[in-house]
């Protein structure tokens, strides 16, 4: 098969690659509905992480189970089954605690901008539907795999609930979808802090009641202005670099709680800082896995749809463009084809 | 009168100083019944915060009002009372969403360690007692103040709850508190970390089940190894350094609670690092306030017994001396006499 495989910065291929086989007794190869590049990805194109080796990439996935190990008991060869970028067991305790991330027998999925996958864990990683979904639904129960499933972490973790103050830093696909999650969750004010005018609207299609376009310091600011100097209920921080981190703690209200789920790059958080600002922190790679059952129901009955991230849709052969039209803010996510 | 003044660093002396006197219609000058040394003066005293000027010490207090400003309208002459160590209008949004040591009106309270001291906005900041308490409870009233409330904050912002596994990385008087205060909210196993057998027994009687005497990266190891590799639900992180916050993160499973509520000193947390541990983390100022009511409850109804942190009692005159004892560790917590 072909799939995309990253050689170094700016540089990626769509290239002849191995087909996936069953390796362990616990995995599955699931033939793809589609894939797409997440935002994450974009650290390592960029540069900001050293690519050691030519890395085949992709981690966000749907699509039909064509085969399993002989140890799988619950997935089953032609459902449609949706999993999450960490491979997980759910039953350690960490898993039990909702943390599947963190399992103690996980395993990154890799290699997802392919047409087959290769899936540890099978049982405990799938989350299949009770029928393949038409093709119309691809798009949003692809976006539930990552790009929704940490948006809604990051609401989760920040303790957003009915009546609350939401800020949310960043106008990628992560935090537009967290927008959309903090809607469901209640939020009475969604803040979006944007200054890109499509972003801006799909944020407040997702249900931003107010737009802010300040960054930094002053973004921090402008928030506390706009709460009577009290600062915001909850923010949800999701891009990962020193500024957005400190614009997100300083946003929030003493007692108020900031969740972080962009992988932090050059993040440093002086602890005296933080001290006085009483704000509660959580963050991490989202534990998708927790949230799954929840969210494709929700997709399923029309209730959200996730998949408007997506404004750019191409075969994978040009999973190149793909990622240079998302580099250059030309593209907030783009969904490939298979 | 004369009272604690530090010059420089394992400089304190017993002074003169002016009698305090009402400045704001709202203070209060209250006769103190007691007055204590605190593990925070000790950062100044061993020079790791420059003293600019000769600096009137101590904040614990509790004693009797002597005299109230104009506008002040619930404490009155007469009445014990209890505050903590920053003053509170306990009517801002912040106080009302139960944080007043961020206050927007606050302001320290400073020079405990005399015969008077004056309290601002004493309406907010003061809790008053229905009757006078007998001498024999003026060392638990006065360990509310501050020692029992951060302690108390430490495992409520560690979620401390019934059932739960709990670490507490610090033995000194708020680590011992902490410890109590852990028990009072149901935690089963409660491990604390300490090397130092008088301390280790008053953790026992407080409600410790087990001791680890390991530090650092060695101490986080064996905290896990005696939750099955897990880490603890909730560790209590009563010192302020480096290595103890990482101590206190790396013991704690994830999706667990670290809390932190000694002034960090010299912490800088990597957000990568602290990301991928999936710990939720709150620290700041003790808002003693919050749980004054509730404290003085306990200790006057025979719950709870505070007070016993305090292993040395010496004459104000003396207070050099305490602050030395505690330095050199021979003492726990100096209370004195007024």
């Amino acid at each position: 098969m072909k799939g995309a495989v990253l050689y170094g910065p700016y540089d990626v291929r769509f290239e002849e690659r191995a087909d996936p086989v069953i390796v362990e007794p616990t995995d599955a190869i699931i033939r793809m509905s589609a894939s797409c590049i997440c935002g994450s990805d974009l650290w390592p194109y960029r540069g900001a992480n050293p690519v050691k080796e030519p890395a085949p990439m992709g981690h966000e996935y749907c699509g039909i189970v064509e085969e399993v190990g002989r140890d799988v008991r619950t997935v089953k060869k032609g459902q449609f089954v949706i999993g999450s970028f960490f491979a997980s067991d759910n039953t350690c305790p960490n898993c039990r605690n909702g943390y599947q991330t963190n399992c103690q027998h996980r395993a990154p999925v890799v290699g997802a901008q392919a047409p087959w996958l290769r899936v540890p864990l099978a049982d405990g990683t799938l989350v299949a539907t009770r029928d393949v979904p038409s093709a119309g639904m691809i798009p949003s129960l692809l976006a539930v795999s990552d790009v929704l499933g940490t948006g809604w972490f990051a609401a989760d973790a920040a303790n957003v609930k009915k009546g609350s103050t939401v800020a949310v830093v960043g106008d990628g696909a992560v935090g537009l979808l967290a927008i959309l999650s903090a809607k469901c969750m209640g939020a009475e004010r969604i803040i979006a802090m944007s200054r890109h005018a499509a972003r801006q609207r799909l944020a407040r299609e997702y249900g931003a009641t107010e737009i802010v376009t300040e960054r930094g310091e002053e973004g921090a600011a402008r928030i506390r202005e706009v709460t009577n100097g009290v600062g915001a209920d909850s923010t949800l921080e999701c891009v990962g670099t020193q500024e957005s981190m400190w614009q997100a703690i300083h946003a929030t209200r003493a007692g108020g709680f900031v969740s972080y789920v962009g992988v932090p790059h050059g993040v440093q958080l002086d602890g005296a800082k933080l001290f006085f600002t009483h704000v509660h922190l959580l963050g991490g790679p989202a534990p998708v896995r927790r949230f799954l059952p929840h969210l494709i129901d929700l997709v399923l009955d029309g209730s959200i749809e996730p998949g408007r991230v997506f404004d750019l849709t191409l075969p994978l052969a040009q999973v190149a463009e793909g990622y240079k039209a998302m580099d250059e803010r030309r593209a907030i996510k783009t969904l490939l084809t298979t």
